[in-house]
C-alpha cells in the first residue's frame, strides 16, 4: 500500500511526524516477525523540496506532486501553512484527485480544513484541532463538526484532534487494517503508555 | 537559553520531533501572551548535514558540532543510530564538552546508552526504552537502571522512557522551568490528551 504523507510550509511537525512513526513502526513490527513490510510510507510536497514546518524544521520530499504514485491512503497534516494551502489550486487538485481511488483518507489537526476545501470531507462527519472548530465550520459544504473525540470516521474518512491526535488515530488505523493483536504490538514497540503531566481545563 | 537537539543518522524521528514539538510550542504559548519567546531550539548533527533518520525521514541539521553555540539544555534521542554514535568519539567529545556546563541534561528512548557512555548519566539513575533496558544495564559505569517509570530524574539529568515518553519528559520539564500553568497550556496547545487505542501487555 502506498501511504502518502503531505507536507507543506509551516505543516506542523508532529502532526505528521507522529503517524509516520507509527505507520513505518507497523512494517517494523512485521519485519520483527519475518514478514514482508505492506506499506510504503512517504512524504510528498508540491514541488518536490524541502519544506520548512510551521516551527523551523526543514524536512525533504520523497515526491512532488507530479511523481507521486497512486495512493491508497493520504494523510494531510495540520499547522499554521493550512490556511494557505486550503486556497492553494495545486494542492485542493492533488488531494482530490489522489483521495477519489484511496481507501482511507485521513487528516490531523487543521489538514481536515484542507480535506473539507478539496471536496473529499464535504458533508461528512469531521474533526479538528479544538482552536480551529468554528475554522472549520465556516468552509462551504461542510458537514457536522465533532467535538472532544481523538478522531472522528465517517467511512473510509478519518479526521483526528489537534496535533498529537494523530498518533492515537494512526494505531486505530493500524488496528483496522492489521487487527488490534498488531496494533498493540506497534503500540508497545513506541512504548505509548502516556502520562500527561498537567491537569487541563478544555 | 540554547536549546540543542542532537540528530544524526538512524535517530528515530518521534523521539526527537515529540519535545521538539513541546519546546517549540512553549515559546508560542508566550508568544500569544504577547511574551518574547525564551528559547532557541535547534537541530545539531556532526557535520552539520542532513540526517537520515531511523525510519527513512530526512531532516536538515542548524548547526555542526562546531558552529553549535553553548547549550543551556542538552536532548539526544534514540533510535538504532545510537548503538553507532555512543562508540563515536566526535559524539561522545561533544555530549560531554556540551553536557558539562549545561542546566539540564536529557535524553529520549536509547539516548540513555550515549549519556551514559559519554559520561553525563554514569552513575546516575536514568532509564530508556523497555527493550533496551539490558543494553543500558551493560555500559561500563552505568549506574541504576529503572525501568517503568516514563522519565527519570537525578539532579540535571533527565532520561525518558521509549519513543514517545520524550513528550511527556518535555512537558514535565516545560513545567518545571516555567510553572505548571504555563505547562497545562503547552499540553493543551498541542491537544494532548492521548487515548492508546490498545491493551498492551509490557
Amino acid at each position: 500500500m502506498n501511504i502518502g504523507i503531505v507536507v507543506f510550509d509551516d505543516a506542523e511537525e508532529l502532526d505528521f511526524v507522529g503517524p509516520w512513526e507509527v505507520l513505518t513502526s507497523s512494517n517494523q513490527v512485521f519485519a520483527w516477525q519475518k514478514q514482508p513490510a505492506p506499506d510504503s510510507i512517504f512524504l510528498v510536497s508540491e514541488n518536490g523540496q524541502t519544506v520548512r514546518c510551521a516551527k523551523g524544521m526543514r524536512v525533504e520530499a520523497d515526491h512532488s506532486f507530479a511523481t507521486c504514485p497512486d495512493l491508497n491512503i493520504i494523510l494531510v497534516p495540520g499547522g499554521q501553512g493550512t490556511r494557505r494551502e486550503m486556497k492553494n489550486p495545486a494542492m485542493l487538485d492533488f488531494v482530490r484527485r489522489q483521495s477519489a481511488r484511496c481507501e482511507w483518507v485521513t487528516s490531523v489537526c487543521t489538514g481536515s480544513l484542507v480535506l473539507t476545501a478539496a471536496g473529499p470531507a464535504q458533508g461528512k462527519r469531521a474533526t479538528t484541532h479544538w482552536g480551529a472548530i468554528h475554522e472549520l465550520e465556516a468552509i462551504d459544504g461542510v458537514g457536522e463538526v465533532v467535538r472532544d473525540q481523538r478522531y472522528v470516521r465517517d467511512g473510509n474518512l478519518v479526521t483526528s484532534a489537534g496535533v498529537s491526535a494523530g498518533i492515537d488515530m494512526a494505531l486505530w488505523l493500524t488496528g483496522e487494517r492489521f487487527g488490534k493483536e498488531h496494533g498493540a504490538l506497534v503500540q508497545k514497540s513506541i512504548q505509548y503508555a502516556p502520562e500527561p503531566p498537567f491537569e487541563v481545563a478544555w
